[in-house]
């Protein structure tokens, strides 16, 4: 595994027409590229992710598993207006902004270019491989369209445009962190990662594991909620009240139009948890047949599952299966490439290697 | 109707042990009592309602409907920590009790004596039945517990022991509500009553119908966010903070045992609503089980309906119908009684007619 941090300084115009003076990008690679660099495959991490993929794909890549480090090689760049090594959230908001506390918007379609631009740099000239799940299954799709020539496949897991239900649960965790509390914002979120099948087995009605009792005071409380708030703790010291509120936003954003999705000619794997409440596989399922319908070569792929959308973090084995037969199919058929890759405006100034754990 | 403020000047103990010096109810009854007073039904309200049964069940109570006033008289009293005439959860507060800021813990078993204690100076001996939808149907069912011989039917419609998901949403609210923070506790709370598909059909990815556009700065937002936004702001003047902490920890810890099962004499009704996620119908449909297994006359009817947790409420044409139906059902057997009405510490000192709207 190594790790690379560019600094691209020259102007970077987002979507929303801000112009940003210059960006940072940390790009995390394990495996090993080969000669001609044709067995990259791109991975995207979720909202509050980092570019290595090590860390919260631990038993999905790696030699032999569905993300095989022994065949390909695997590129995560942390997303502008994340804050794992990316110019972060907060440095977004002081950067170059007409108003004042405002937050650039920040749009899946601009990562994707923020990423693109990196690939001159690293010689990869196609992609093996596009992969995420959630707002990383989004970019995938987003990627697909706006850069058909660069991706053989699309892998996106757990991914629609967000449902009402979806843009609510955002809503309110942004309201949060509006107030200060990321914590809360976390918890909400946390709610529809999980599902409630998982939560009857791991914490059913039971009191806080530290002893307090719910029915002798009003503010003890059940296990469940002891959890939550562990989770809302841990959550504070790692992630940025910025961050949150611009990839939430972005997430929100994404919605591929009929003429987006025409512009796809990778091979497209839509993957649908069983468990999910916040991505039914439902609608995953109907994205499908969307895809299709607009003449995408199109898979739809149920993971079975009790843990909800965060599945395809923590149900590694079934994870790694769907990703390993996915990755075996064959494509069978050369798409056209519709669209031309464009040269942006940025170029590489500086990389450095790093050595990491 | 008509409406009755009764004051209890003796101390009233709590489950907890902890003595209330006095409680006011606020009682509100609708169609009829006859000669010997043995058409009155119970009915209780939901987490925020009132004892003004009209203003939240119209069309599914009145002349000739479900709830049929032509037939019952239908009586409602306020809880006792709620905020609508009821010795209301801020006064709760400030009274007779040991630690500062201290809530008491009030538990649907108390919330049941005080209504027990009221029937005495109805006049009434036994009800028809005893009915309500989400924390009433907790009401409901543990009332048929405890008072067996006081009711003929219980009727409980999406409500059960509150699952791990049910809690944590409660204890989330509860901590918006900590923060003074009621409007972020009902857009929580919100989110759980309805369903998927109903947002997806009546919001879907709109944006805000006040015509600011979610594309363009980062705080617009989508129609469903502006809907809970607005839901929030209209909660905040309505309801009361410590009347909120109250009755939701109440709902936390409702949760009969099989041996308070076993006391159930009264013909019971479980209704579960098909696309309710806060009381799954098939939670619904488990307890109906577990309480034929305790020996329990028990029926088990599903409503179908998209409006979620709310349909109760909302989908009034169908929940009129459900309760058509269920009080229509002949009594086919004379359950014994199994339990002795314990008479209480409390007599009604003092009641009152109210004229009201």
């Amino acid at each position: 595994m190594f790790e690379i941090d560019f600094k691209f300084v020259e102007p970077f115009e987002l979507e929303s027409g801000e112009i940003l003076s210059s960006i940072e990008l940390r790009v995390t690679i394990y495996g090993k590229l080969n000669a001609d660099k044709s067995n990259a495959v791109l991975v995207f991490h979720a909202l509050t992710g980092s570019s290595r993929i090590g860390d919260w794909w631990e038993g999905v890549m790696g030699d032999g598993l569905g993300l095989d480090t022994s065949k390909y090689a695997f590129v995560c760049v942390n997303y502008l207006g994340s804050c794992y090594g990316s110019t972060s959230g907060k440095l977004l908001k002081k950067k170059g902004l007409n108003y004042k506390n405002q937050l650039p918007l920040v749009t899946v379609r601009d990562i994707i270019r923020t990423n693109v631009h990196l690939l001159e740099f690293l010689g990869i000239k196609k992609f093996k491989a596009v992969v995420g799940g959630s707002v990383g299954g989004m970019l995938a799709m987003q990627f697909g369209a706006d850069f058909p020539e660069l991706t053989e496949k699309v892998v996106a897991i757990g991914a629609t445009p967000l449902s009402p239900m979806g843009l609510a649960l955002n809503h309110l965790q942004r309201q949060a962190v509006e107030n200060n509390d990321i914590e809360m914002a976390r918890k909400i979120a946390m709610l529809s990662y999980k599902s409630p099948t998982q939560f009857n087995q791991r914490f059913g009605r039971k009191p806080n594991r530290n002893g307090e009792n719910p029915k002798k005071h009003h503010k003890n409380r059940f296990d469940i909620a002891g959890y939550l708030d562990y989770q809302g703790e841990i959550f504070r010291n790692r992630f940025e009240l910025e961050s949150y509120r611009i990839i939430t936003k972005a997430m929100d954003l994404f919605d591929l139009t009929d003429e987006q999705i025409q512009q796809i000619s990778a091979k497209t794997h839509l993957v649908g948890i069983s468990s999910d409440w916040l991505f039914p596989s439902k609608d995953v399922l109907d994205l499908a047949k969307r895809f299709r319908r607009n003449g995408v070569d199109t898979t739809f792929t149920e993971l079975i599952s009790e843990d909800g959308h965060d599945a395809f973090l923590s149900d590694t084995g079934k994870m790694s299966n769907v990703l390993r037969e996915i990755f075996a199919t064959e494509d069978t058929e050369k798409t056209e490439r519709k669209k031309h890759f464009q040269i942006n405006n940025l170029k590489v100034v500086s990389g450095r290697n790093c050595v990491a754990a």
